[in-house]
């Protein structure tokens, strides 16, 4: 495991971070880091809103975190004690300006800025109301609702805000900020990650403890499911404005989403994928010559693998460092040629050997075809599969974009068919119990899981309103709209 | 008058234009077409909105309509049988995109895209009253609570419309459109321009007939002072919200803001111009060799007053065509050198003349003063001034954009003291009646003024609620926005 | 005559201007200020070189000078006590930036930069020389010879610059600066203006004195025919490297290039447009009832005509003051519409009118069309065509950019053809001695020409060797470059 | 290993790679593919001119293969049978289009597109030679001397290439490119590297045969030390045109330079790292609880480090993977702060740990540094460093970027010096005997070693002409430049 995840459209993808500092001299510089410490979680746009004794200040726009916030001018117009940002993976259509977080609004009491992590399952019935009672919205996103709501509520911010939140249902970790107040909130069963670090004085926000290690600060404590803290000059308090429930973490984050350097509810990330390719090692066993990981989220999981099966690991993957996004799509005459933009195989430690691949996952299953085709075209003479998670055959939707399940490869086959598909000797999945042994437990819990793991289960641990009453959560707008 | 007006600061500023034209196939092109040819009321920024039978499409940008517009893959983009226009001159701080008209929002029975022209005198007032309810602000711009009375009204959509509109104080010609229908309406003084054209079967709305001129439609007739059109597929039909009052049209529109080629209630706006330098020359002969207009919008009225003097009319001042705002401002070591970027002086017809200068209006003066000073420098014996328009000593609350009034040359100065500093022999402003004259009138009706004259004379006709109230009318954004 | 000419693509027109100044701590930001007073010579691109006492330094740029020298950064780049820059219409294909004067190279001596208004009519035959000894060539332009035939020669710079020109044949105003010199040159004929100017102790040489006036400078003469200058800090030197010749300087200067406040030979060019509008009006007079120009070059003549004619003068054509070169082509569906982007009528002074329209060529005669057919539209009754020069019928060597001659209308037809294919009801060109006598001679001389006048009479002063030798003086790159 | 090296301001560059290919109708796209497989090479700057039957197309850019060559129509524009390109590490000011390769002339037998990896001698000494012939050089790029000796010469483009290079001394390998041929070549000592491929009919040359595997492309041999290749329609032949010498290839490709997944003179640069990790570690074995390479480079000898030593392999520290170069450099004030934008410590497998690090060269040691402390910020009990090749205490003049002697820590401090500044426990490179023995040799032949590797030993193969003559190699240009 030696990066970060780069952008790969064979992969599930968390839709977005949150980060927010309050009462720091340097409080957009340190979102920005922070932010930059969390882009694996959303590579479309970021943005960041501060706040300073007079006004608020935004800078929103499509791309990367350093790209956007690496202009010192950038960073110099944001000035302020406090100051929070997002950074988003686009999940409709082609990225919309002002469907960019944070979002703002001038309310009664002053401004409001807001960023979500996660989904709301009843956006589009909640929109269809505050629309027919005048509500002008001016994003598509679900996170608006709640800035409507607020504004249409009476008190002070905290009790709009918690009235507002009692209306919503779906998962979410959110922060908001106000011209002397931060907050952050955890849906009730606690989907989404939100953690609390401090730095000297100053109470940070975050969406992983890997922002935190970027500006040195200090992991405090992981936000709980269901809490809402708010921050001020006078410090933190905790309220608790739902029932109690039990957590449904998501599993996911373990598998694939989170940073391995992260820590996450008490478990280290890189642990938790190690400790599944030992799992996988005594589930799936295989005599091989090398295990190889598929680079960069299989690696941790594969050197598991082989240090519980003895069988050597080497790098037999090399990852061109420089692909980007953009790059050139080999026209139709030159892709026979079998174009590797991405990946190399390793011909020394390929050719003729007994290959075990290590994954995390099979989503669409293209890239897992272009391997094991690159490991027989450099001369493997077998290639066995192991995948360090469960099929992933059904769409999430607390926040994580998923293809439709009908592309979804697992959705529509069995393990035979895929393995025949992808053209591997042999495959194997983790099952659900390795899985959650991995995790530490004696196994899944079936009456009452101990994650949510909707994607392998089907089973949904939250009310999908919207689904259920056919409104399209996926907001689309009347306007399409270009210039600026 | 051999160009429309080049953007000059020295002068006042209409705010903005606004085209529309309902059920044509190149609605979009007519609209980029109609707007260029509106551009010199306001040069800052501009917007279209169509709609097609599922969507609206909008383009807004800062910069001119020929830059923003001239790409046909943004016109190709707005698609629809319907399309409406606005060009903005940005009023306060820097301009930000999301000021930049038409607005548009979703309302519960469909879309709404929205342009004005002209400024609300009790905006910020409403803007308070809408906010305490929840009403979210996008904008700053006074047309946003246009918006928000019609989103929170009930009934169809031409209902709600007038509703809100009852609620509005002001100057405004304000153009809307919804999925199936355009609407037209000017306020009830008639104090800004709306036309009324025909291009084949489609109905065309702009702020000045030279908009018909450029796509060779027909001019119908002006929008009645007080008049709502509404224009379907089943044609148009006007309604009457508000009581009648007598017209108060803006004469400014004469003496500066309309191009000379437009026709403006009845009236030839070049016509009108050079009867004022016929009554100029009346009012304020004196002896010359040579008349010169301060050029572009001097020339018409320095024909008249040639004409009618019988001194000779000669381009004593050459414009640069090439000079952009944006030119290098010359440093202060080489200012001292008298650097002429926009003008100069056309040395053998002022050499030893006496030379009549004739301009449309002194609002600064800076400019005068450079102008005599380069008439000096070329050797004339004698400058005098004359202006086409009585002292400007008065700020517009009305949709144009005046300097504080401490910064009007004529508020805080007699005639003779703005000779003294603009350095001129002689200097002359029409007087009031001789305006009204040169309109056709037989001088100013002291009791019910033919015409609006707030910025010469003081006289108000619509009220200022905001201005008693203390509500800063001009709103500042709670945000500082960068990015996109 | 009020602004200087915008650009218009059915006029000829001059490829390019110079502009030096040695000697002044400003010379760059003062070099960008006169470059701009004469961006009516060249519209494509710009460039400016610097020297200080240890380097030189260069921006070039494809666009208008003001865009390109506007940012205050680019000049502070430019440091040094000399600077000399170019405007260039480009000739061939689509600019490219290596042929974006003055050019650079670094020699024996030390760095020369160079830039020329003009044309060698040996340049491809030169050219072919060169190449055969070794030398590369960077741009297609016909300068670069110069540049080389400079660094193979021996000596000082000035012998090898005068060993150079006395190789080249054409149409050159050239200025070249070395570290510690400047050179103004004009071919022996003097084809091409350059004049000589002063700023307290600084040398100036530009194209044409408009660029004395922006900067407050003195004019001091024309540099002569044939005459070299070299300007160092002891003053300046003239050298006469070739044998005698009677001038032939370009009359089209005076009917349209230059810019109508400058002094050319002697003769304001204003006053010359205006005397040829009293030739013309005695040599073919029309009852009419209004004289009105074509927008904006035919301003001068017509006010000319209309005084000698005692028919008044009106504007009945008004120009847009926005149009940009890049402005929204019309579909084909709405170009039928009429669509006048650039003009439109003042129908108040046209209808039911006897025009006289008076312009100062006609090239491809589709401008002429299109405004005739504007006045008729605009209810003119009659409508007469007048031209302030003879037909031109022939193309240009000597560095203005002709159409090829199959597109010069006038090379093809009678002058009644011409009338009819415009639609005028009379046309009248002015006569080739009405023209010289506007000038202020008898008549022309027809033994030796006091013009070159080759573009109306075909009668070339200057072997046109390339043309001869079927070289193409055109130089096609082998290399089409883009990137950057 | 897992991906290509990704910038690091604290390592040895190479400068440049070449590709090229002969007779394919996607020749283009092909070279952007080969480039973007050599990008680790060069991150400056990259550029391609291709050849058809008419005419050459170029197109060269500062920045990223895949960000300049992801346009499908920049690709479209580079028709022809045959292309070439090359990308750049920029060694002198900030980086000037017209250094960026391939260098491009026409001369008198047509076009000459040039493009080189290493670096000239005698390039100084020779340009002022040629400059004093009238030689006009464009770029200040060693390559361009080529270039002018090729265009001074007579007789076919070979024979002129080979009486060129005939005067050149240095490290080069060079493709060149006519309207119907392709050269390659490399110097008599094959200092740096380039191989020959083919792809169905189409002979192919490159740096490094990742290259051809990018493409699918087979790699057919090693062009040899001294040969001249000529590729037309016909095949290929090969020249001789230099007395044959023994070999001596740069070893620091193999260290650092080259990617893991080329095979360079028959060796994989792979195995050739671990083999490194392996004699390390029994020069320098050090009891120990894991091994944490330094990402990325120090991946494959960290791998056999550990195998060797049986001391466990562990991902000790990650790598962000979205770090550009152009990331917010953080302000004074929070630097403090020991911000890591790189890399971050995986702090399970740190804590309580004895480390050994194993990093690939130590040039500054500031990396080195920041790393070491990082290790003991997340709680190692010890830090020991290993690198996997000697002290780098000498500059390279073939080709590589080094730092000036005075910033190479080992040109200045003791082993155990530069222990002290790093902050390690203990500290070892590896012995100049062992890296050879890695390479499979008995050790360093002493009196005429295998490789080149004077960057250790000090001993330069090739003579220093333009050194020894106190010629700057690195010619600074009298020209700065801006634009376009």
């Amino acid at each position: 495991m030696v990066t970060t995840q780069p952008y790969d459209d064979d992969k599930l993808h968390e839709e977005c971070a949150v980060f927010g500092i309050f009462g720091h001299p340097e409080s957009a510089a340190l979102t920005a880091l922070g932010l930059h410490a969390l882009q694996h979680r959303g590579q479309e746009a970021a943005g960041i809103v501060s706040s300073d004794d007079v006004q608020f200040h935004a800078h929103r726009e499509i791309g990367l975190v350093g790209d956007i916030f690496g202009d010192p001018r950038v960073i110099d117009r944001l000035s302020g004690h406090s100051a929070m940002g997002h950074t988003r993976y686009s999940t409709t259509g082609e990225p919309m300006l002002r469907n960019v977080q944070p979002l703002f609004a001038e309310l009664e009491f002053g401004g409001l800025s807001i960023a979500h992590n996660g989904n709301l399952t009843n956006a589009a019935t909640m929109r269809k109301d505050l629309v027919s009672r005048g509500c002008i919205f001016q994003s598509t996103t679900d996170t608006e609702n709640i800035v409507h709501l607020i504004a249409t509520r009476r008190g002070a911010p905290v009790e709009r805000m918690i009235s507002a939140l009692r209306q919503v249902e779906g998962a979410y970790s959110i922060i908001a900020m106000t011209q002397d107040s931060m907050v952050g909130v955890r849906d009730p069963l606690g989907v989404r990650p939100l953690v609390l670090g401090r730095l000297g004085d100053s109470y940070i926000l975050a969406s992983e403890s890997c922002a935190f290690d970027i500006i040195a600060a200090d992991y405090v404590r992981d936000i709980e499911p269901g809490e809402l803290v708010v921050i001020t000059k006078d410090g933190l308090r905790s309220h608790w404005p739902f029932p109690k429930q039990k957590q449904r973490f998501c599993i996911f984050e373990y598998i694939y989403f989170a940073r391995p350097d992260s820590v996450v509810e008490g478990l280290s990330v890189y642990d938790a994928r190690k400790r599944i390719g030992v799992e996988l090692a005594s589930e799936a066993f295989v005599e091989a010559d090398v295990i190889i990981p598929v680079p960069d989220s299989g690696v941790p999981s594969a050197l598991g693998f082989s240090q519980a099966s003895n069988i050597p690991f080497e790098f037999g993957i090399i990852r061109n460092h420089y692909v980007g996004r953009t790059f050139i799509e080999p026209s139709e005459e030159i892709r026979h040629l079998g174009v590797k933009l991405k990946h190399s195989a390793n011909r020394a430690h390929v050719e003729g050997k007994r290959v075990v691949l290590v994954d995390d996952s099979i989503v669409r299953g293209t890239t897992s075809k272009k391997i094991v085709e690159m490991m027989r075209l450099a001369g493997a003479s077998e290639v066995h599969m192991r995948v360090s998670s469960p099929p992933t055959n059904n769409s999430c939707y607390y926040g994580v974009d998923t293809p439709e399940r009908e592309k979804l490869l697992a959705a529509n086959n069995s393990v035979e068919e895929i393995r025949r598909l992808i053209g591997a000797d042999t495959l194997a999945f983790i099952s659900m119990d390795g899985l959650y042994r991995a995790m530490g437990h004696d196994g899944r819990n079936q009456d009452q899981p101990q994650y949510c793991d909707a994607c392998f289960s089907g089973e949904y641990p939250i009310q999908l309103t919207d689904r259920l009453r056919e409104h399209d959560p996926r907001q689309l707008s009347l306007l399409a709209e270009t210039g600026g």
